[in-house]
């Protein structure tokens, strides 16, 4: 079975628990046929037939050379690896008795303890991001130091290429550090993260992404590498750190620490946990940009399914606390205590009340630069694209990684100092310039090179010199080469095995070349006063090439509305998005999606396609569908559960109508029951017969599921003896008794408004005798997508 | 029976189809009385009985004047008059087989022109609001030219008074214009708009809301108001204005002027029509303030209950379009084409980089002015309120109530001539000041009356001044007689039956007692260096008087952010509403929820009351329900539709098991038909007999429901002859045959949680053979709220 496809995936390691490969879903080739028979005739599926697949290797690989089992990339699959968040409560006995016996006021301290928790994120998060700033600040000071030292002393004496080796080596040792760590230690840190927390949000559950020490890796790892002068930002990478604080402190408990502080138990579950993690990653982004408001929008964009007014109220509270905090301290950090000049990691600079005029005129320049941008913004995913794939192909042992990001740093350093190097854009020195370094190398007294402005500092501080030095700073051709050349890096830096973000590296890129198209505006029309503004300029290349690599619209509009600290912007900034967007779409998918369908993530979308009307629950269903009794015999559970063939998470619980009718097929649904309920219920042994025998004492309590959330033992790790194997299991108690379902004829669109509404897990299809007759999880839904062609379906794949 | 209550409805008077007062449901006493019994024994209702009802009406009113049918105010009612809106698509077989030969071409058509009608909204809502704009400036320019030269006549000469009579003659003619053509014409369009749009939005169908007729009185009304010196605001009308306007483009045709364009034809439905008329909401706070974000959060804080990205991204758009329209054409207006300075109808103005800093210091400051806030704006919703009661009791005739807005009209004349005359208040003139009318009237030459000021303006102004003026500008006393006076004033004002918002007299009361407070604390601190700016306690009073009226948050937030144009506030702004809002519901609710629920509209809120859970679907359903076979004689049908006791709107269709079992109880459920459907197939005639004979040559299309949508004619109009009423109808083809159902024994917050995500209108009940046993409607969920003592039942009124 050639569709068995072993990759690297974000998680780096197989899970322990389901290292084996297993074989596909008992029957799920059968069904498929099937399916193609009762579909209606114009109905178009792009299917991948397993010869189609091997054309495919053959044709573009050297067949001795190209490993047979392997498919080098995997866009066109689904993989059933990841499992799904359950949004959807299960409100079976034990749930309702404890929600009935709470009381009014219970409800309020839990509406408080939620305020309290957010305000927690929020402060963490704004602490973390403060934390990262002052590390990459002091690290990249000395470094920064050490080198223009090191240049100055060589510059007279000649021998440069011990500053160039000193560089080169300082960058590489810190970015080694860095992949280290990821490569070895956590590999779902590399990376933004945003991917990861997008999926999340979607509720697709990614193994290890909100753990501590992902945190920790994270942490570290971006430091390092932006210290370690890569082209990369400190920005994206804060999202995905308040996710796992959020993640954290909102349980109450570390379980990588076995520090449980007993509070907050009421939330340990799906539902609360990721409502929590929507609002740390607001926080995150309000951290990074200094943009409340962008981070709730960033948080509803990317995750919400449905919208609360309360949650979204708490959310807001969580990313201005967070954006707080960082200010706060490092507003104490600079000296300057309760000026609050610093609400975000990356600080636009305020625009000029007098600059930040624009003209009507002005406008489809404006959507001419949010063209270009969708143009080189796809140019960017195509290149990343492709890079990714060989990376996937060849560059997947941990050494190879780390080899692969010293050598991009050492690169890196030698692009910069040959441009520098090359450079003979000379300017005079001000006192008031926002460089902190600036490099004399070969210009005159009191004159800087130009080109180390963009190049010898940290990105961040690139973006705001383009963005508010006065005219005149920077040559054409010096923004020329250094928008190639850092497209260049940037572009085989993002994908590498260090914790990094795409936001900043885009924006520079951006900046640049928006500079230097105001640049070139001015001199065509040959009068300096108009377009005497070229930073505006370098804010909308910014704000197209962002938009063009990464495709956000509403919530990126307002993050750079925010961090600019005006809104006279929003409208150009919008249409310069809106344009990069459409135009890039047409070419390639945005540059996180890309990466979620190369990990064949299965993503849910917000609607159905629009032409799958079609199709209806029963052609999109998988079935037959494993049921227990609602007294169901031990040994069936126990065997049901540890077949990893089929590996199945919820099942429906079935009455039998009559128990005359043993050999009728599928009986009347009357609930359903999660994997995870039943393991802790054989891990208690929670069994009719002990019952009666009283050998259990205590009852079953919600508690005990809580404990466990959110790691379950494997079926694996529970003894059950042969003589328990012939026990009962009474699930009524324990079982969602009203799980939503809907009827085999409804259409898909109507299925996945109801599954994504809701953020179910498993949605039941019945006959109208209320008969199971198949169940609906995420990758049914999320087979389905519109290509080229039309309706194309993926093929599931086991890894 | 005590609880069939009549009164004033927003519609003023009673729509023509059901103008008959009508009983309760059928039995649904009994019902109600069994549901106690089944009921959960803790559960607290706070049924009001019958008694207690006319234990009320005696103890409060006096017993001969009383009029004992009619009850004083009932917000503890809920009325069955307002429909609702259908969110949730009737996927019936003729959609799907439109859906289904629709290519994916004619989708991506179908897209673009959601854009184009975005646009068009935006462009459309932009304009009114700038028709508005210059009709009040020039109207109240002529008003207040023509006093002011009266003023300045009298003052030399003695015989002030005239002057007076003249100011209060002008104030009273215009609001006269305005009050007549609302209460004559179309008293829908009183008041801002905004909780009648929150209902739509909501789901609830407000007769008239969304006509074009309503949108010519508003704009009419409001310019008259606001030019009439009343205490309103021009901003809120703008919200429901723009929500007309996307109700008309999107439709593609006005009912009323009976135009119809042919175009936009497959967005005529409930569904498509709700996604439009937030995208006007939107583009209507877009123009009012000049905040596009605030629009998005506005439409999705009041309205959404899917949030859909590309939903959002185009409100997005048409709030943009809308802000920009504005700013093109003011300017144009203004003469300072392409300057683009007006984003919003009211403009802050630009607070200075330097004053907009604030200290840590200050938070707690701004946190004890949200108190304030809070508590003042619960005074003045207490006070309106009582006003409402009155209103209600007393002030129901169109001529009082032009009466009482001509009295208001003329008091508020007459009080603010009396504080400019009593005021000694004189402050040197200076060029550059924002106000365009100085009084000078007894103060030395050179000087203006800075009571003035305040009261001879249009509030938009005033609040201008309140946040910019100088500091010294203002004497504390000033102040304070101010806010009293215009406190009392906008609290009379808010109600009238004009058109007009109560956003900026809030924020003008708040701006003045917040300016007092800055002004005190530099007082009392002696360090006029510090607290040098008034102008920033302005801007927070006049949030914490705004939030404390209305309690909207991460909107409002947003709105003040983007009016401020300025990003640093937006921490005290939450800080400030936030506390505004806790301490503002400790007392009472926010003033368009209690205007909500004196109209007993069936509002559906976020999320079930918290203590719900003992309820289960069971208890909450109506039944029996009226269910109609597949094949369905017509007289059946007209019958049950002409039953004016009932007044179903959705009918569950069945399958008898078996055509034996007629005596059986219940059918299976097979689908869901509308009256709305029912009333076009029997206009159309569409019976079995017909289609067997060849009467009928045309099958029935989509298209004729969609001519026939939103104005179903009445089941009356409709006429049936006796040998018609022996056909049979066939209802296969029509009905919904995916209804969404929840069995019997799920509990509130869950049937709560799918009604309300989904937007449904009517959710069927099934037991577990699927056989229909009740449904659930809007009212059933809408009756439960959580009170002062638990959880609260209210109840049922016809009208």
């Amino acid at each position: 079975m050639a569709n068995i496809a072993k990759k690297v995936s974000w998680s780096g390691k197989n899970e322990e628990s389901r290292g084996e490969e297993t074989p596909l879903l008992n029957g799920s080739e059968e069904v498929r046929s099937s399916r193609q028979l009762s579909g209606a005739p114009i109905f178009h599926v792009g299917r991948l037939s397993t010869v189609d697949l091997e054309d495919d290797i053959t044709t573009e690989e050297d067949p001795v050379r190209s490993r047979p089992k392997e498919i080098p990339h995997n866009e066109k699959l689904l993989s059933l690896k990841f499992e799904s968040l359950d949004y959807d409560n299960s409100e079976n006995q034990l749930f309702l008795e404890e929600e009935r016996r709470m009381s009014h006021m219970s409800f309020r301290c839990l509406e408080i303890s939620r305020w309290v928790i957010c305000g927690l994120i929020g402060v963490f998060t704004g602490l973390i991001a403060c934390f990262i700033d002052i590390m990459v600040e002091t690290l990249a000071g000395i470094k920064y130091y050490v080198v223009k030292e090191n240049i100055e002393k060589f510059t007279e004496v000649g021998g440069l290429y011990i500053s160039l080796i000193l560089w080169a080596v300082l960058n590489s040792a810190f970015v080694m550090v860095g992949a280290i760590i990821v490569a070895c230690f956590e590999p779902i840190a590399a990376g933004s993260g945003i991917p990861q927390i997008k999926c999340y949000l979607n509720g697709v559950k990614i193994p290890r992404v909100v753990r501590l020490k992902t945190l920790v890796v994270k942490v570290c790892g971006v430091i390092c590498s932006v210290a370690g002068g890569l082209a990369v930002g400190k920005e994206g990478p804060m999202i995905h750190s308040g996710a796992v604080v959020a993640a954290g402190v909102s349980q109450g408990r570390s379980t990588s620490l076995k520090k449980d502080f007993k509070i907050f138990e009421y939330f340990r579950r799906d539902t609360e946990k990721r409502d929590f993690v929507s609002a740390g990653a607001a926080a995150g982004v309000s951290a990074a940009f200094g943009a409340p408001v962008g981070g709730v929008l960033f948080s509803l964009e990317e995750g919400a399914s449905f919208w609360n007014q309360m949650l979204t109220w708490r959310i807001f509270f969580a990313s201005m606390i967070s954006t707080f905090t960082l200010n706060f301290f490092l507003s104490v950090y600079h000296g300057k205590t309760g000026e609050l000049s610093s609400p975000g990691l990356i600080n636009f600079g305020s625009f000029d009340l007098e600059s930040v005029q624009y003209n009507l005129y002005e406008i489809p320049l404006f959507i001419c630069m949010g063209a270009i941008g969708g143009l080189l913004g796809a140019l960017f995913n195509v290149l990343n694209y492709w890079l990714t794939i060989f990376r996937i192909r060849y560059v997947h042992r941990p050494c190879l990684q780390v080899m692969e990001a010293m050598l991009v740093a050492a690169v890196t350093a030698a692009v910069s100092f040959a441009m520098i190097y090359t450079s003979n854009d000379c300017q005079p020195l001000k006192m008031e310039s926002s460089d902190e370094y600036p490099l004399q190398l070969f210009c005159a007294d009191g004159e800087y090179n130009a080109m180390a402005t963009a190049f010898f500092n940290t990105p961040e501080r690139s973006v705001r010199s383009l963005f508010h030095n006065p005219p005149g700073t920077y040559n054409p051709q010096t923004l020329g080469y250094f928008t190639l050349t850092y497209f260049l890096l940037a572009c085989w830096t993002y994908g590498l095995t260090v914790s990094a973000g795409v936001f900043i590296p885009s924006l520079l890129i951006g900046a640049a070349w928006g500079r230097l198209f105001g640049i070139l505006l001015s001199y065509m029309t040959n009068s300096k006063s108009i377009w005497a503004d070229p930073g505006k300029y370098a804010l909308m290349g910014a704000a197209a090439q962002l938009g063009g690599i990464v495709r956000m619209t509403l919530s990126l509009t307002v993050i750079l509305v925010e961090a600019t600290g005006n809104v006279t912007y929003g409208l150009p900034i919008m249409l310069v998005l809106m344009t990069a967007k459409i135009v890039g779409d047409y070419f390639i998918e945005g540059l996180y999606d890309i990466h979620i369908k190369l990990q064949s993530v299965p993503f849910l979308h917000w609607e159905a396609p629009a032409t799958s009307h079609w199709l209806t629950a029963r052609e999109v269903m998988s079935s037959p569908v494993t049921c227990f009794n609602r007294l169901e015999k031990v040994g069936t559970i126990v065997d049901v559960l540890s077949n990893t063939a089929t590996n199945h998470n919820g099942f429906p619980v079935i009455v039998r109508a009559g128990a005359t009718d043993i050999g009728e097929e599928g009986g009347k649904l009357c609930g359903l029951i999660l994997r995870s309920q039943l393991i802790v219920l054989l891990k208690h042994k929670v069994f009719v017969e002990r019952a009666q025998s009283r050998l259990s004492l205590r009852k079953l309590q919600l508690k005990d599921f809580r404990d466990a959330y959110p790691r379950f033992p494997p079926i694996q790790s529970i003894h059950v003896s042969q003589d328990e194997r012939e026990c009962m299991m009474d699930l009524s108690e324990f079982m969602n008794p009203t799980p939503y379902t809907v009827p085999q004829e409804t259409s898909l669109p109507r299925v996945f408004k109801l599954f994504r509404a809701l953020g179910l897990r498993h949605l039941v299809v019945v006959d109208d005798e209320n008969k199971v007759v198949g169940l609906v999880t995420r990758k049914d839904l999320a087979r389905y997508h519109l290509g080229k062609h039309g309706l194309e379906e993926l093929q599931l794949a086991q890894t």
